[in-house]
């Protein structure tokens, strides 16, 4: 199979490109790790990782309504749903009817919220310090770079 | 908050650097479309993720251990013991006693096994290339470079 490859045709199978040119592969690995961190480190808050997600997207893009929250934290609308409700009975979001969707609700952050975001911030930022420790600001911007692309061509939405 | 920052110095709040600046959101972002599409295609097949990613991994590393099958995965050892058995009982893996550790076992894919991982590398592939259209080949050698860097910053295991 390895001898009938050329460069631009297609690998044959896993093996032949191996693991660890496979970037789906590394980038599993990679975020398998990361969210197994924050999720030891938050546990004690009582934050789940759809709780985590969660007040971390609002704290970037507050007022957004339950279904683009769920695409930017990539939680299901169920469980986000009960992470929602959850964070509400606890205080730290609040909800309100769309202004002019009124089947539609708009979740906001609290200050309660927002302290607890702040407490979890730091945690994110380690996680973050750690994967990218011994790679240059050039790579890094690169690799966001390629990230962006990336994502814009095989998200279903406009965001 | 932002005026105070320097360039150096470690973000304010994930606003302050954007959801587009923070790579594990964007990981986190491509990786549920790469999962979602490829459970949605392989559900036909009786394929569940776990049992996806056990027979890709076993395709390029035949014979591993369940533990290490389990990190190579990211998968729950729980989860990987029924996805195991299920293949297992279907046919698809077979399970040695290592020949030196008596309590640890070996899993090995079955030409039933591989012709079923063989039906489900063109859609791995696909998904794969769908990430990467328009990124030059120059563009996603560093990319994988860096990949790699995070996964060996980051991993609990030697590999």
């Amino acid at each position: 199979m390895k001898d009938a490859e050329k460069t631009d045709s297609r690998p044959a199978d896993l093996a032949a490109i191996g693991l660890d040119g496979y970037a789906p592969y590394l980038m599993n690995r990679i975020m398998g790790r990361y969210n197994a961190t924050l999720r030891a480190e938050m546990g004690a808050l009582g934050l789940s990782t759809a709780k985590m997600r969660a007040l971390a997207i609002l704290s970037a893009r507050d007022g957004l309504q339950m279904s683009a929250l769920g695409v930017y934290a990539v939680v299901e609308q169920s469980t986000l749903s009960r992470a929602i409700e959850g964070l509400e009975t606890d205080g730290l979001v609040t909800r309100q009817t769309d202004e002019i969707d009124h089947r539609a609700s708009r979740i906001t952050l609290t200050a309660v919220g927002r302290a607890a975001f702040d407490r979890l911030w730091p945690h994110m930022l380690d996680a973050h310090d750690a994967m990218f420790a011994g790679i240059t600001a050039g790579e890094r911007e690169a690799f966001l770079t390629t990230l962006r692309q990336m994502l814009r061509n095989i998200r279903k939405h406009d965001f």
